[in-house]
């Protein structure tokens, strides 16, 4: 059992496979952590997964919880409370937040993902201070989120920021499911599009450290790409440098749109660092405009892949705060 | 001579090829107008055509000229007063409004074209009273400009809004001079590009229009091929309709990342109407997220290809308004 924080909200990171939560405190500390794989296959069983890790974290700390923020991978429709035109998950057109209140008991918030995870950075990580950001959450999908001014740019019914759906290859690979369009920045650079490639490359090679893991019944995705890259497989690194080097397509585009301070990259894809921001980088200095190029730095997530879950317990706060004073 | 409008001011927009210039009155009420191909070898030419074009102006108008505005291709680098990294004119590094306003004797402000021709779509066009809106404007090169809560977004550094060097298509043709880049929309929508195409139409059937007009010594750019498709030749149609699609790339990029009330597309190249915004909203329609897509309009710009000289006249009464209060 953990300590007793006097006062705690719950963030949930909600991905496109799985969740991440976590009781966290007004400082960003977190006092229990705990994850699930999630269904997608239907919305009872997604929900009834999402209940039971709010119920976990909430048992587990013995100080009272005081509300419960989501970060979902979808357009908000904020007019309507209703998640709309996931991309990933069977909540479209569901009035998620208060549903979720309902089976809580507890005050529930929900915000896209990518908007949590850089208001998380902003708050107190890679972006904080900076009046102009902008952050690609890099998972199963992309999620993205704008900070104009030093407020989150949310467009103009809560759909603005899908900078995973920027087109860069108008003939490429059709996106996933939920979206039209082919040649994404997410059909290039997501978890997915890097499994993809692996399992490509590790048909096709048998005998290379992939194929001989695709043999042996791994799970052959992004973290094992990552693993052998660290470990320095070859295949695996020249996986991660194209993958980066289309991220640095996508950050050309981000840097000559937005002329930003800071560029953040966080998500479960990050864990490879270097190995994918240094082609980007090397890409946008070739590529970008001078003068935003010269200016706009591009960092890793400070939070690494829990940006999106405190950022989901800082929504969370801020909007508890926001009724005390009301 | 005009009739004698009591207080006007000079709106200057500066192409990559021409400059149009306008007396301009409180009412956005035009009373002169004027144009001049511009010299791009060389400054001192450049600033000479400038200051006689303005001179024109101010000559015409019997009236008092209290001020010029000068819409500018180009990053502003808004610190030091400098026009920075031009595409296509040789200003870069040139103090260009504190130059003008010691040759013409008047109060001169510069801003960005793209920005310019949005403020005066916002004040008075098609994206009047909007929160949050995006205009292209198709010329020379392409022009951005971002609307944010109803104010110009302009970046860390001036240097936001060069929506013409967002990637389109990775490996696609280069770009134009001063942009290192390949496949940025300006390479495959704007005049330049339209150009390009015809010509080579033209080169390579000889017995089409555009391949009699390039016998017939005809300048084969734009308004030809514009001029051909409103009479119905098919290839000057399907070269309008090829751009077209382009652009729709490029407003799937634009409303999936702002989710804007309004995309406005202005320039001389949008003469085509829609023989290019037809085709336009057809890709926005399959490829861009439902959710933003279905809100956003994309409309012509109210001005056509006067929305700069008007932003730049706009833009230099709101300063000489800003030092009255001061």
């Amino acid at each position: 059992m953990a300590e007793v924080p006097a006062e705690c909200v719950i963030g949930v990171d909600l991905g496109g496979t799985k969740a991440i939560a976590g009781a966290v405190d007004a400082s960003l500390g977190v006092h229990y952590r705990a994850r699930r794989e999630v269904p997608t296959s239907d919305l009872a069983s997604l929900l009834e997964t999402l209940t039971e890790l709010v119920d976990e974290v909430r048992a587990a700390v013995a100080g009272e919880v005081e509300g419960v923020g989501f970060g979902i991978p979808c357009l908000i429709d904020q007019d309507r409370g209703l998640a709309a035109s996931s991309v990933h998950l069977p909540i479209n057109g569901v009035a998620f937040a208060d549903v979720m209140a309902e089976r809580i008991g507890l005050p529930v918030f929900m915000d896209n993902d990518g908007n949590l995870a850089l208001l998380a950075e902003h708050r107190a990580g890679a972006a904080q201070g900076e009046r102009n950001a902008v952050m690609l959450t890099l998972g199963t999908g992309i999620a993205g989120a704008i900070l104009i001014g030093g407020e989150l740019y949310r467009g103009s019914q809560g759909a603005a920021g899908e900078l995973g759906h920027m087109v860069v290859w108008a003939d490429g690979p059709p996106c996933g499911p939920g979206c039209p369009s082919r040649g994404c920045l997410e059909a290039l650079v997501s978890g997915t599009a890097l499994t993809t490639a692996a399992l490509a490359l590790a048909r096709r090679s048998p005998a290379s450290r992939l194929g001989q893991a695709l043999a042996d019944g791994r799970e052959v995705s992004g973290p094992l790409v990552t693993e052998l890259a660290f470990d320095g497989d070859a295949d695996a690194l020249a996986l991660l440098a194209e993958l980066g080097a289309w991220l640095g397509i996508g950050l050309v585009n981000v840097v000559n749109i937005f002329d930003p301070d800071v560029v953040v990259i966080g998500g479960g894809v990050i864990a490879a660092g270097e190995l994918i921001l240094a082609p980007a980088r090397r890409v946008l200095a070739e590529r970008a405009l001078a003068l935003p190029a010269q200016h706009a730095r591009v960092l890793g997530a400070s939070f690494g892949a829990e940006s999106g879950m405190l950022g989901a317990a800082v929504f969370a706060r801020d909007r508890l705060d926001e009724r005390v004073r009301a």
